[in-house]
């Protein structure tokens, strides 16, 4: 069976929420032990998740943050401010627990597994990497397409399995993760066709780019959509000519946690840009779906608005890795705690409006 | 010796933070294993919590949140939706871990330390209260002055014990907290004086007024202000004519906080007046205060920009309790975990821009 059949299988088994479960939640938080609605957005996080979870106790008490690494063929154009080997330096990091999505992650009581989908280094021998290698790092999209059909197929199916594993081990909700110099180019790429955009409004200053440098990005954005001559009516299509082996994971994460009716979070530019292609390739994933912070990156707000979705998080952050992902996750767990642990005004005894 | 003259030795012995130590953390930041700056005001965060305490390995694992109850007389006047004894019902609530406030601050790791500083019914037989009960609730502001001068200090020094208190049991974050049926009637007062503004402008729907309760608010507080003739150059004699005695409480956790040099963030609308009143009274106390969230309470914004700071969290929440402070303390919990445990580009052996 090739990628694609499996990932079409997917697509298949991806059914809406029950709005029912979500009014009933909404029963359940106005006869809590506060004024009506006065958490705001918290009460509509955790309203949103009872939907996802069918339920009006629902809990997200075990996390974690999907983190997918890639290496990107494009960097030979010149877009990134970090040499290439960053990416596998920046993953030995990461499961050595020195990273920001470490400390962020262990703040909100979430594990990080890193999954090596298409980084050029061979990272077979680097203890607490899951090794799911497509690729060692996508072609040069600005010369032709970065991927095969069948490789971006099979690395959204990396992502796929990540959260059914996930899933299976426990997982009640899933952040995603990214990491891979150069990475914001082809998010970029992706954003601009999957949200109508012009690459100048899309690209922004990644790691550090200086205003010349953002001007070349937009030029090798541009090229790379003219030379591959994308359809925005071929999700998979876009993902594997302009997209990344860490990207397709990640959209691949998006659409194995909806499979398994599974909250989902994403993080800043990078995953919104796989969250946007997995919500083309298959519109009923956006019902567990979770927006997180508002990036820096310029790009961000473009996917969000695309999405129909207002961050939770406003903190000026533009790192990726799962940063923001991680850090909104704690404030959904404290969501699904007061919608299933508090009390009622009846069982309190507390007397409701006179 | 009066309440008065140890509150003034307390003022006495709060002292600005060291700038040097906000300098070294921001250079161990920006040595560590991302883009510099990067993580936005979550930097901002560690480097101000680093600055407090002395270090760039700040910690802030231990947190509390100290939450001040009282009632208020100026519930006479029909400025509030909920029946007086909900304070009382509330407090119960809290000790018996039902309100938001023990599932927001479960979330993040927070205890919660609930002190009657003027509740009208004797709590002396309800365990897990913290009794140091001032008087039995406020007077009637509308009429004449809320409290005594002596019963404002004495509340304020209630707030500056629970905070010593508290350091000494090994807190290193503080959140302030209140519960009490009408305050924010003296809140929107303490905040027209203290941010020179119209009632009008400070005046919001607390726990659910309508238009007309609104209207009927500022007019009870435009009283309020007359009758009691108050002069903004006294802080003390504001908080005693026209605050609360849970609201003293709250600005002596931020000056007490301040002496013991530990961070303490505020909450919303009711503990951004005490932050407010704890400034005015000693304004070198503005080193150790951080903001938390920003309210739906409109006065809150006004008290905001009068300690020119920008909230951490915009949730549209108006709850009070501490819930938004909970809620940012796993924010700076993140910050200090980043700023103390990532790793260095050096130590990590990862390669630097190009």
């Amino acid at each position: 069976m090739s990628y694609e059949s499996e990932l079409n299988a997917v697509i298949g088994a991806i059914a809406p929420t029950d709005p029912a479960a979500e009014e009933a939640a909404w029963t359940r938080l106005d006869n809590l032990t506060k004024p009506p609605r006065s958490l705001g957005r918290v009460e509509g996080l955790a309203a949103r998740v009872a939907c996802v979870q069918g339920t009006d106790r629902p809990s997200v008490a075990k996390k974690v943050v999907l983190l997918m690494a890639g290496d990107h063929g494009v960097v030979e154009e010149g877009v990134a401010v970090y040499p290439q080997d960053v990416t596998w330096q920046m993953v030995a990091n990461i499961v050595g627990k020195g990273a920001a999505i470490n400390q962020f992650a262990a703040s909100v009581g979430a594990d990080v597994l890193v999954h090596d989908v298409g980084v050029i280094r061979d990272l077979s021998d680097m203890p607490g990497v899951v090794i799911r290698k497509v690729a060692p790092g996508t072609r040069n999209m600005a010369v032709g397409p970065a991927m095969t059909r069948e490789e971006a197929a099979q690395a959204v199916m990396v992502g796929v399995q990540a959260a059914r594993d996930a899933v299976a081990a426990g997982a009640e909700l899933i952040s995603t993760g990214d990491m891979g110099i150069g990475n914001t180019t082809p998010a970029s790429a992706l954003t601009a066709v999957f949200a109508d955009a012009e690459p100048a409004l899309v690209c922004g200053r990644g790691t550090g780019l200086d205003d010349e440098g953002v001007a070349h990005k937009v030029a090798v954005v541009e090229r790379a959509l003219q030379v591959n001559g994308v359809n925005e009516l071929d999700p998979l299509g876009v993902l594997a000519a302009v997209g990344g082996l860490e990207i397709a994971a990640l959209a691949g994460v998006v659409l194995g946690a909806a499979e398994q009716r599974t909250c989902v979070v994403f993080d800043g530019f990078i995953s919104g840009s796989a969250a946007l292609a997995a919500v083309r390739i298959c519109p009923a994933a956006a019902d567990y779906l979770f927006p997180s912070h508002r990036s820096v990156e310029p790009g961000h707000s473009v996917q969000l608005d695309a999405l129909g979705l207002e961050p939770v998080l406003e903190l000026d952050m533009r790192l990726g890795e799962g940063t923001g992902g991680a850090l909104t996750m704690g404030i959904i767990d404290a969501a699904c705690r007061m919608i299933s642990n508090m009390a009622t005004f009846a069982e309190a005894g507390v007397s409701d409006k006179e």
